[in-house]
């Protein structure tokens, strides 16, 4: 049954975990979304965390740290979204760019540019997946998303430095 | 990267599904708990809604109600919970009861009579699977679900004749 992959599960329980968030009065205005918002990023950051904690202990270690943002860009985005990201770009000071050029929880909106302003309620929860990952990966940052033209979208990471 | 498989990712956000659904002052005292069983529910019934609608087109039909509660038990429980239900009963009068000895959801608990009460809201989701996907596959019904045992349960599924 090819049609019922996990993907398209971990996919449908994430648009009703984004309904949820935003339904039953709550998400109103823009404290309700930011409300919404910080629900979906800390739900993401868990689940990150469990996952990496789920990591084979002979995983190698990591020397660099452009090397465990490409394992983000390859092993988690293809557990996750099944492909790896598209792009990554930094400035070799501790900030990475990660686009996607069809990102999957974007894909699945209506699109049109009077859409944008739902878009962040579909990257809350990946900001935080990422930030979950790498905290539990021993490195803690600050991580943003934004779209320019669905349903490509750029997640940038900023490392805190030590 | 075999432990980050999807079926992990998508225990993972379904606990932190029910963790959301009774976080937040919400979802204390009986009232709460019925009414993160509910939203549970609900977002069960959608995604099993989700996943039979991205059946493929040529799946042959079900021939009779035995039939598509056997897709349930083999096709359904293996996209989402990597496995087959272990058990199948029927009075052939529209009652099914579909047994789990080893339940995913209930596994990740901790094990103890104690924490028997808790067991609701790590069943909701699924009731609300069989029926959501029972439902867009033409068949209404009422899903229940118990627990005597950790980590096995039984959802009973009811048929409501037309």
């Amino acid at each position: 049954m090819p049609a019922m992959a996990d993907e398209t599960l971990f996919q449908l329980l994430h648009t009703q975990v984004v309904a949820a968030a935003y339904g039953a009065g709550r998400g109103s205005g823009d404290e309700g979304l930011r409300a919404g918002l910080t629900v979906l990023e800390g739900m993401g950051f868990r689940v990150g965390q469990g996952l990496a904690e789920r990591l084979p202990r002979g995983a190698p270690a990591f020397r660099e740290e452009l090397d465990t943002i490409k394992f983000l860009c390859r092993d988690l985005w293809g557990a996750v979204f099944g492909k790896q990201t598209d792009n990554l770009r930094t400035n070799h000071q501790g900030t990475y760019i990660l686009q996607d050029n069809n990102f999957s929880f974007l894909t699945q909106m209506a699109w049109g540019q009077q859409y944008l302003e739902e878009a962040p309620k579909f990257l809350a929860f990946t900001c935080g997946l990422l930030r979950g990952t790498l905290s539990s990966l021993g490195i803690e940052s600050s991580v943003t998303a934004s779209v320019t033209s669905l349903p490509a979208c750029k997640f940038q990471v900023v490392i805190q430095k030590a």
